[in-house]
């Protein structure tokens, strides 16, 4: 049985949660708390030298890190890559989009306001990161009022990647009422069946 | 034909450069001057929302953007992107550190330097950028003293993702000598058939 070494409050985390939910992957959650400083033991380096959650373990004790080549991995033969190879390839861009230009302003705005409780020294970073979220939200809406779905008008792990942390843009100060076609398609993704949020696994 | 709009100087660029001269993929290759403004025309956004280069234009029209994405889509079918599915997402673990433990480091550092020339305004901020480019360069010292090339102990697009910016990272102020395995690496990447560097296509 996989198991997963996570936060369920951390977006990338919840992208797995949420993938092994919509393909019954049967998996042992291990809890990790970054804030405690759990990722930063020689004990979980020896499973992630970089230090970062999700890390997942295989049944054969070989760990894959990177929460978006997880998706991949674990996504690879469903429906939710596509085996034609220019999909695929889209599928990437909007997953490197994701972990250059989405996750380093809206997750970091996120994790200082509501993990951190916006610390003083930091609000001038949060304040910093207001802009290039907005620039991120802005591609994706463009995007999204063509298109149902990222990539080849059907549910992928590129929406997967983006719903992560776009569905809770708002805890780190992004208003998504300005943008119709992510509300429609945060709507639209949510309702899909077997589809799971970060609370129901939040003590 | 395939477009590619780029600049040689950016390792993001480069890394399709080198795969296309490592596949002899041709190509036409368009100067696009970030510095001059030219990734943020409404010309060049219509061929890439998020206003980055490399982005890729296909036979038919169809752009692609994100330097990873562009190389897993050019290398599909060829030995530098094996089928095994855990052999692809441990190169995508790879690809994903590169773009968010590796290049917002050392690219940025050397962005600072190099090209921007060490403006006053900009000095804290690269100061700031060696620790986590040192932290990238152990975790990559660290593999590559237990293998030849990052995945698969063969050279994949892995290998070519990380050292667009690893062997231009005295440029960003790291000294590559402290990491043995590293330059090691390097040199064998360097040492392959049709191998082409940086300075062949800088005027």
């Amino acid at each position: 049985m996989y198991k997963v070494y996570g936060d369920i409050n951390s977006g990338n985390c919840y992208k797995v949660k949420l993938l092994m939910s919509l393909l019954d992957i049967d998996h042992e959650w291990i809890v990790i708390n970054i804030l405690g400083g759990e990722t930063q033991t020689d004990d979980f380096k020896s499973r992630n030298p970089n230090a970062k959650i999700p890390t997942l373990e295989l049944t054969d004790g070989t760990y894959l890190w990177e929460s978006n080549a997880i998706l991949n991995f674990l996504a690879a033969g469903t429906a939710f890559l596509p085996n034609d190879p220019l999909l695929r390839a889209q599928i990437l861009q909007w997953q490197f989009f994701e972990q250059y230009s989405h996750e380093p302003y809206i997750a970091v705005a996120r994790f200082i306001a509501k993990f951190l409780g916006m610390p003083d020294e930091r609000k001038q970073e949060y304040q910093a990161k207001q802009e290039g979220g907005r620039k991120a939200l802005a591609v994706m809406e463009e995007r999204l009022q063509d298109s149902d779905y990222l990539v080849g008008e059907r549910y992928t792990i590129a929406d997967i990647s983006l719903y992560a942390y776009t569905h809770v843009a708002h805890e780190g100060g992004f208003d998504l009422a300005e943008y119709d076609a992510i509300s429609e398609w945060l709507n639209r993704i949510a309702k899909e069946p077997k589809h799971v949020t970060m609370e129901q696994f939040t003590e």
